[in-house]
């Protein structure tokens, strides 16, 4: 096979670059930035969105002619991809990395929750300030957790909450199965203690926690978002934190990423920041990178692809 | 019946008191501090230690003559009480609070666990920075624990620690079912990325984390200290994470309590301190009240009490 015929990969990229070795010989790979994306895409027959910070394919997605029938991106998420020209794209399938965040980002959502039922960012505080200071910390078992979107994470999430002892509800766009439908939100968000937002951000999420939704919340209950800051209304959690609607929040995604350093979020009393990380264990790089080697192997031998997106919904729907 | 037909309660209390309602009409209930408790000791039937951090127990205890057949102490651990004098009283049975802690303990666990492998506290230092600082957490499914202890607090911390999906290994004063010997120790101490101490204090497990023992663990190895200080002999771990020969600890007892300011232990890198406050949620001291005025009753009716310490071994033995 000469060079000519072997498949083009253009990888939307940043650093550290994707492990593609296992493809040498099989693909030509080119990389791209936000700046070069649009000029590079027709000549590829693959997307990899390495870079799922990036908007760059919202914006450089081609109306026609040639164009990569394969997109795939490292991330769970799919929003920053789908702009109208790529949803509109019906000879074009998009896919994630379903199974690679899953476990991790409840492992972290476990985390916030326990830290914050044990108070140890106070006991941290306390310890800077050497001040021994015994309080009652809250249980965690027996009390009830409400998980915002049935995706895998959030189901993933669901198992572990329902491990620590928490009853645990799912809520997802319909009901089905484990999942109660939209219209029990505010019904199960007014008894829970600790709500969890791991939504995909898509037109019926976007904003789905604003000041009513978090009027409707005990006053002892704690919120965190690991799914995207978007979901969000910020203002509207600030508020409810200074009037103490609610006990406490933790975010790891925001509306604007990164966080600069004087934006307000930082301080905000009972607000626990951090940087967008809830999924990434220590090589989660790699195994986004081989998981691309896998599907790239399927996509070769003209196999169907898993974790395909509905591009019109913003998830990869069913299960 | 009269006063003086009622059985006498003496109880070394501390702020907040126990309620002890029910027993009205029914006890004849004294109240005693260190420095009268042995003056009281002879005219009480049964003694309720409520002030768990004093030793003053161990140094009142009559040699002979009137004295409670009866100590109950609303603490896990029996250390503080068990002097020569109590241990060798063959006419007085001692009882625990077996039942209320081990729950609150394992989430507490789990939660120091589950911080450390997520870089919590380090997220809370970048916030009072204002810095966004991405970085790869651990993962803590498919990791090794090993939990030293394994009564009934210890069991409850590897069952939410399996639920977590870590490997778990116990080890105790002898090997069972599903509970490692001492002689295992060492090897599993050198596997395992989590090690737990929730032993009770006794001659066998007095400073038995010593230089030579942080020494096995690996350098990624993470240590927690829930049980009883003086299971660490301190200024061991100290050097150990200064040379890091493990990676953190997470201390919430120590030898000598409360730490002062000066302190040197607030301020080793790697050290989580927090208050001894791991067993203690939210309505701890009203389910420790109710669990004597349960086994009140059990013993005036001439019943068999549960949670009897076995004197010499310094724990309730079995199960």
């Amino acid at each position: 096979m000469t060079s000519s015929q072997r498949p083009r990969l253009l990888v939307l990229d940043t650093e550290p670059r994707p492990r593609l070795g296992r493809l040498t010989g099989r693909a030509t790979v080119e990389y791209a930035d936000a700046s070069t994306l649009a000029e590079r895409l027709p000549y590829a027959d693959v997307l990899l969105v390495w870079d799922f910070a990036s908007l760059a394919v919202r914006d450089a997605w081609p109306r026609g002619g040639p164009r990569p029938r394969w997109v795939h991106t490292a991330s769970a998420g799919v929003d920053h991809l789908l702009g109208p020209g790529l949803v509109a794209d019906e000879e074009t399938v998009v896919t994630n990395a379903r199974g690679i965040f899953e476990a991790p980002i409840a492992e972290y959502v476990a985390a916030l929750v326990l830290s914050m039922a044990k108070d140890l960012p106070r006991s941290w505080e306390l310890q800077g300030r050497r001040e021994w200071r015994h309080r009652e910390a809250l249980r965690v078992s027996g009390g009830r957790a409400c998980v915002v979107g049935s995706g895998p994470i959030g189901r993933a999430i669901a198992r572990y909450l329902k491990a620590l002892g928490l009853h645990t509800a799912v809520v997802g766009r319909a009901a089905r199965a484990g999942v109660h439908g939209p219209g029990e939100l505010d019904r199960l968000l007014a008894r829970a203690d600790w709500v969890i937002a791991a939504a995909p951000l898509t037109e019926a999420t976007y904003g789905m926690f604003d000041a009513r939704r978090f009027g409707v919340m005990q006053p002892s209950a704690w919120f965190v978002n690991v799914g995207r800051g978007q979901l969000v209304v910020e203002d509207a959690l600030v508020e409810a934190l200074r009037k103490r609607w609610i006990a406490g929040a933790a975010l790891d995604v925001f509306d604007r990423e990164p966080l600069g350093p004087d934006d307000p979020l930082w301080e905000v009393p009972g607000l626990i920041v951090s940087p967008h990380m809830s999924g990434d264990t220590v090589g989660w790089r790699d195994e986004l990178g081989a998981q691309f080697v896998e599907l790239f192997e399927l996509w070769e031998a003209g196999k169907p692809l898993p974790n395909v997106v509905d591009k019109q919904r913003g998830y990869v729907p069913g299960h």
